[in-house]
């Protein structure tokens, strides 16, 4: 196991109606002047924003908004909200969403107090200060709510970078599972799968001798299997809902990923899918995770029998390892499509003619340096080469 | 799931050497008088005591000493140690040791900046507030170094009691596996035990739909069944060793406790065994739990045969689950006893003829009222019946 820090101070509140106290929560945390920033469409709709705004009047505690955030959030709004914070004197920021609004509000939470550019931060600049954030989450699936980290678009060049830092925890988040019920089934399929992915980035690794991260990392991934199907059959299942959704915090607060090298690679590869034809991030990734799979899993065979036998119930074959390694990306992908996931290029709208870009641009854009991952480290060649596994 | 709050804002710093940086963390966290609280012996000998003063006169922190912790620890202590903190002005406590050490300076902390009796928590009063509070973790056992509990004896009268509130998380938590490296076995196998136990206590619930808590208490457990004996085998195992410290944290930090209502029956009657005969904590539970599980498995056969069949590898029966039940409990007993811990009474120094004086003080002792815990509500009489399965 490798040395590591290891630091979550967000204040978690579960359970059914709890939105109703965020005025208190943001009150508790210090917040006197909040920025709501959310998307629109069912924050507005099912009067979520409204109630969350009641909450804060009740509180005496002043706000602006700032709504439009889309899905694969992008740079100009964070540019814009930078603005208005800093115009509007506001000193909390305030996310009612899923990932991408927990995202573009930590962007835009960093971004007010620094003097330089926010989009430093997505080029490897570590986040060491930024406006107390709130979170009200409404989708199972980033892991956004309790992790040090944001993903945004640049629409200059469409690139899709992450930033990282202990400034962008937030100091609340209100989980409340019956907020997830009016999701559409593929949206749910989609937080889902970004949850497993999340954690197949942290199992694959080449550090020795972490059991007990690879223990914990087997058991969500075990409830996701179990719960998964159950949300998508009745999107009112309460309770398959709040389990995924502590799974998902869990999965990516990264008390399961400490002391061990992640691997990343995957995710980046799909960042050039959901920059390029702005699919769901969940859905780049059901197609994605078992190209990368069957590219590098001879690189350690029994790590992906491990897999296969403990999480998916696979016989191991003692003769013939590598046949159970396969079984288990095979059953991989047999649970993601019956979720409805795409598993190749076409279902996701991708060209096969973009791949010598996107291989390039993951590898070389903004500032990367030629390769991608851990697990086993990827060249543009590899990278292409994974793409065309998904074709 | 029920509703919860989670909240586990300590930084913890994890791997070799790191205790030399205790200094620089107390500095981070604001202490400018600090208390440093330790048992003796091996903290002493080893030279672990001079090098934490040595990295707090480095930043220029002055310090007081108390020393004397015992196993079990004392109200005597605490008294002291509040009387000691008010007079020189401490305002940071750093504990040096295991679960003692560590619940005695929460104890110490909290009592400080309390106006009253700092028993008064240990009777059921919440803390809130409490002087910051540093760790050195010696041995992986208590999770103290995670939780916001604190188990002390009240010398009046030999009540062990807990107390618990946020305000006992510590700030920082350093956790260096090495240290655990001159542990005698037997005492690297009551953490083993206890760590086991605090897992077996969240457990055991009767709430229903807590897939993901399940999940990732088996996934700890598993951990604990595949690390204990190794470590056993050799006490240098760092990696073995890095893993229990890691699983320990995490099984009472209480992210796989959440949303669930817990048991603690066993630990009650465990701290009338250590309160008077001042046995090893987690050699009481390594006779307690096997008792209690054989008392209660029948009021749900099913959460027992799944434990037997999830962490013990137990085949199951489908004809007839009791047994699966029961081979869990059996092969609990079996670990344990390999890894050298007591299996009854005699072993323990307990003596029968005290059965009833026992079952009485845990069920009416010290404002308690007549029952303990909540998977089974226990009564005096059941709690005398579980006592007469040790002997």
């Amino acid at each position: 196991m490798e040395n590591f820090t290891f630091y979550s101070p967000t204040y978690f509140v579960f359970g059914k109606e709890e939105e109703n106290n965020a005025g208190k929560y943001v009150k508790r945390f210090g917040g006197t002047k909040v920025l709501l920033h959310y998307g629109g469409g069912s924050v507005v709709r099912s009067g979520l924003l409204d109630r969350v705004k009641a909450s804060l009047s009740a509180e005496h505690i002043p706000y602006v908004e700032l709504g439009g955030v889309k899905p694969n959030p992008r740079s100009g709004l964070v540019y814009e909200g930078i603005e208005l914070c800093r115009k509007e004197k506001v000193d909390f920021v305030l996310a009612i969403g899923g990932g991408s609004t927990i995202d573009s509000s930590k962007a835009i939470a960093a971004g007010t107090v620094y003097s330089g550019d926010f989009w430093d931060f997505y080029q490897g600049k570590l986040v060491e200060e930024a406006l107390p954030i709130g979170i009200i989450l409404t989708i199972s699936a980033a892991g956004s709510e309790g992790s040090a980290d944001s993903v945004i678009t640049n629409e200059n060049g469409m690139y899709k970078r992450g930033a990282t830092g202990e400034a962008l925890r937030p100091t609340f988040s209100i989980l409340n599972p019956a907020l997830t019920q009016t999701l559409p089934p593929f949206q749910t399929a989609c937080g889902i799968t970004d949850i497993m992915a999340h954690l197949f980035e942290r199992y694959f690794t080449n550090t020795q001798e972490v059991e007990v991260t690879d223990r914990m990392i087997e058991g969500l991934l075990l409830t996701m299997i179990h719960e998964g199907p159950r949300v998508i059959e009745d999107p009112n299942n309460y309770e398959a809902r709040a389990n995924i959704m502590w799974a998902g915090m869990m999965g990516h607060n990264n008390s399961c990923g400490v002391g061990r090298i992640q691997d990343w690679a995957s995710h980046d590869i799909e960042h050039e899918l959901s920059a390029l034809y702005d699919c769901a991030h969940g859905a780049g990734l059901a197609v994605v995770f078992p190209a990368w799979m069957t590219y590098v899993y001879k690189h350690d065979v029994m790590r992906f029998a491990k897999l296969a036998v403990r999480v998916w119930g696979c016989q191991m074959d003692f003769a013939n390892p590598e046949r159970t390694a396969l079984e288990g990306i095979s059953a991989l992908r047999r649970f993601w499509k019956s979720l409805g996931m795409p598993s190749n290029f076409a279902e996701l709208g991708a060209k096969e003619e973009d791949i010598p870009q996107m291989a390039h641009t993951a590898c070389y854009g903004d500032g990367r340096t030629g390769t991608l991952g851990n697990f086993v480290k990827l060249h543009e060649e590899d990278v292409a080469n994974i793409y065309r596994l998904m074709v």
